[in-house]
C-alpha cells in the first residue's frame, strides 16, 4: 500500500489514451440502417437527381411561346391531349397549341419547355384556355437539379442525419460504407457487487458502474460487451486478453492497494502508460495497451469513474467510431454563486447545479456519492493551474442534460 | 385543382397537433435496457446506500480515541485482528488497543469509528503502530450517506442517463417504469416511389421520405412502423384507420390536387382540423385525428416534408414519448451575412450555412432539393410578422448538426 510512484497531468493521460487511435474500418449497412453512423468515403452520385424533367407545380405542361400575350382578356385556347401522372406511363410528345394535365413530381413532356399553373386557366377536359403567359422553364424541375452525376454528396466522417440517410436513398447509394461500431469491453470487478437488477443487502453494493459505461459507450457509437469479473487474477487476465474488443475500459481495482490488480496485470500483459493522474475525482485512473488493444482503467467510485471516462475512454470510443473527440455535452457560460475552491496542480472535475443565470457547486461528499452526479446539471472544469474560480466568475458549464429536460 | 380555402398559422396548426397530447402510459423495463428511457414516476429509494458503514480509504479500521495522541515520536501500538474486504465475510467485532486492515469499499467492523490511513502507521501482519491520530468518523461512508431509505432518487418526467441508470442500479431499483415508446406510424405514398435502396430510373424516383422520418422518429423516442402505400383510396385508408399506431405521420399526396387524398380522407374517416398553413416550404400541412390517433399531414417534398416534421410532427412524438416539444437542435446565435427575405404572413423555414461568426441562407432552388438540408448547417426561423432579416441582423440558427461534427 503506498502512492502512485508518478502522477500524469489530464493532457498527457489523454494523449496516452489517444495515442495510434483512429477510426476504425469500413463494413456495408444497408441505407434504411444508415441513420448516426459515420460515412467511411466521401459518396458521389451515379445518377442525376431528378432524372427526367420534372412538373414543380400542379398544372398544365405547355410550349411556353404557345401562351404568350394571354391574358383573362385574351385567352388563349389549347387542345388537351391527355395527362402526365407521377410514376405514370411515358406522357406524349405535344406540338403548337397543345398541352397535357401535369401533376407536381411528374414528367414534363417532350416538346413542352413549361407548366402553366392550373390557377392561369379556364376550361374543361379537353380543351383549356390559357389566362396568362408563362416563361420558358417556369415550374419546371431540370434534370440533375438537386443533386447530377458526380456531385459529392457526403463526405467521409459525416455522421449521417436523417436527411443524409434521405439523400443517400435518393442516389441510389445503397449500402452504405459506415465506420465500424468499436466493441468496447467493459470489465468490471469486484466480489462486493451484486449484478445490476439485484437488491443490496449486508455490505453487499451493486455493480452501478456497467449499466452505466454501457449507457455511455453506446452514447458515442460503440458497442457494449460487459465483463463481470471476480476478484481473481486468472479471470481478469483473460478479461483483458480475451480478442474481439477494439478497446477495453475497466472499472474498479484500480488504485494502489495490494487487491488492486488491473494496473499490475496490464503492465504485465502489455504496457501501462499511465497510472494515477493529477485529477480529482479520478485521481487511480490507468491508461496502457494490451495485445494492440488501448485498456482505459477507470476508478471504481462511480463518480470518478464517470468523470473518467468522460475525459479518458469516451474520446477513445468516438475516435474508434469516427467522430469528433469533443464532449457531447452542450456547454453553456454561467456565474458562480460562491467559491469554487480546487488546488494547483489537479485539474478539477466539480459538479454543478444551474439555477438560471447562476451556477452552484455541489457540496462534494466523496466520489463515490452517485446522486451528485444526478442531481448536477452539469460538471466545470477547474485546469490545474488555477487554484480555483472565485465568486461571480463567469465559467463554462458542460450540461449533462439537453436544455428543457428534467 | 384549387388553393387552401383557409390556410392556418404555425401557431394554429401547432396547438392542433399538440391538442389533446400527452404522454403515454408506463411499461416496465429492466434496469439495464433504461438508458434514454423516461421514468414514468418518482422513484423512491427503499434501502440506504451504502447499507452498512463503508471505508473510503485503504488504511486500518480503529477506535479513534486508540491513536489520540499519536506520532511518528509517539506512536501507539495496535494488534491487527485481521482484514475486512469488500464483499468478504462479516469483519470481526473490535476491542480497545485493536484494529482490522480494511480495503476502500469494506465493511468498517463494530467497535471502530474511524480508518487510519496507511501511510501513517508503521509494523507489521499482525501488530502495527499509529503514527498519527484520526477523528472519529474519518474516511468512514456513513449508512445512507449517497442515498437514504425514502430519499427521491429522480423525478417523474426524467430522461435516464447512464448515471441515472447507475444510480437506479445502486438502490436495486429494477424494473424500472418508462413511459412507453409510441409507435409512429409512416405512411408514403406515391406510384412514382421507389422503394428506398433501389436506384431510380426513367421517370421514377426513390422514396426519400420514408428513411428520414423513421431516422426523425428515432431520434425523438418513437418507434417507425414504415408503411409504403399505392396512390389507391382503400389502400391509405386501410393504412389510416388499421391500430397499432400511437401516432400517424403521412407524406406526400398532402396538397390540393385530384391525386392528393390524404387530408380528404382523413376528413371522411376522422376530422381535419387543420389542411394547408401559412408557411414556408410545408404549405401542404395538415392535422387530424382518425380514430382517436392523431394524423399529421407532411407534404412530400423532402425538404417541406423535414420542415414539417419538425414543426409538428416532432412535438407529438416527443410529448408522447414523454420529452420536451422543444426542438432537439442546438441553438446558436450568428449573424447574417447577407439580406433574408420572407413575407409579411408567412413563416419561412430558411436553410443557412454558418462560417465562423456569419451565417448564410441557402439561395433555395425549391423544396424539393434535398441537398439543401444536408449542405445546410442549420435553420433560421422568420416569423409571419416580419418581411425578413437585413443584412447584419443576430439570428438564432437551429443547428442540425453538433458543434464540432462535419
Amino acid at each position: 500500500m503506498r502512492g502512485f510512484r508518478e502522477r500524469s497531468t489530464v493532457e498527457e493521460a489523454l494523449t496516452a489514451a489517444l495515442d495510434g487511435i483512429g477510426r476504425l474500418p469500413a463494413e456495408a449497412v444497408a441505407v434504411m440502417e444508415a441513420a448516426g453512423r459515420v460515412l467511411a468515403a466521401d459518396v458521389e452520385s451515379g445518377v442525376d437527381v431528378p432524372g427526367f424533367r420534372r412538373a414543380t407545380m400542379d398544372g398544365y405542361a405547355v410550349r411556353a411561346e404557345d401562351t404568350y400575350g394571354a391574358s383573362s382578356y385574351n385567352p388563349i385556347p389549347l387542345h388537351v391531349l391527355g395527362s402526365s401522372m407521377p410514376g405514370g406511363e411515358a406522357p406524349p410528345e405535344i406540338g403548337r397549341g397543345q398541352c397535357l394535365r401535369i401533376m407536381t413530381g411528374a414528367p414534363v413532356p417532350t416538346g413542352a419547355d413549361a407548366v402553366l399553373k392550373a390557377e392561369d386557366t379556364v376550361g374543361s377536359e379537353h380543351r383549356i384556355e390559357a389566362t396568362a403567359a408563362v416563361p420558358v422553364g417556369r415550374n419546371v424541375g431540370r434534370i440533375g437539379e438537386d443533386v447530377a452525376t458526380g456531385d459529392q454528396v457526403l463526405p467521409a466522417g459525416r455522421r449521417l442525419l436523417a436527411q443524409d440517410v434521405a439523400l443517400l436513398a435518393a442516389v441510389g447509394h445503397n449500402p452504405v460504407s459506415v465506420v465500424r461500431r468499436p466493441i468496447a469491453r467493459i470489465v468490471v470487478s469486484g466480489d462486493e457487487l451484486l449484478a445490476p437488477g439485484m437488491s443490496p443487502t449486508g455490505s453487499t453494493i451493486v455493480d452501478s458502474n456497467s449499466p452505466m459505461l454501457a449507457a455511455l459507450v453506446e452514447r458515442d457509437g460503440g458497442v457494449p460487451q460487459i465483463r463481470s469479473v471476480p476478484d481473481d487474477r486468472q479471470a481478469m487476465i483473460e478479461a483483458l486478453g480475451a480478442p474481439g474488443a477494439d478497446v477495453i475500459v475497466t472499472a474498479g481495482a484500480a488504485s494502489v492497494g495490494s487487491e488492486d490488480r488491473v494496473p499490475v496485470l496490464v503492465g504485465e500483459l502489455g504496457e501501462l502508460a499511465v497510472h494515477g493522474i493529477t485529477m480529482r475525482p479520478s485521481a487511480p485512473t490507468g491508461v496502457g495497451t494490451v495485445d494492440g488493444v488501448r485498456v482505459v482503467i477507470l476508478p471504481g467510485n462511480p463518480v470518478a469513474c464517470l468523470a473518467a471516462y468522460d475525459f479518458f475512454a469516451g474520446p477513445v470510443v468516438r475516435s474508434l467510431a469516427g467522430r469528433a473527440t469533443d464532449w457531447p455535452y452542450r456547454s453553456i457560460e454561467r456565474t458562480l454563486s460562491r467559491r469554487l475552491v480546487s488546488q494547483v496542480g489537479r485539474t478539477d472535475y466539480a459538479r454543478v447545479v444551474v439555477d438560471g443565470e447562476l451556477v452552484e457547486p455541489i457540496a462534494i461528499s466523496g466520489s463515490s456519492v452517485l446522486s451528485s452526479v444526478t442531481r448536477a446539471t452539469g460538471f466545470v472544469v477547474v485546469p490545474s493551474a488555477l487554484e480555483g474560480y472565485s465568486e461571480g466568475t463567469t465559467v463554462t458549464v458542460h450540461c449533462y442534460r439537453e436544455a428543457g429536460e428534467r
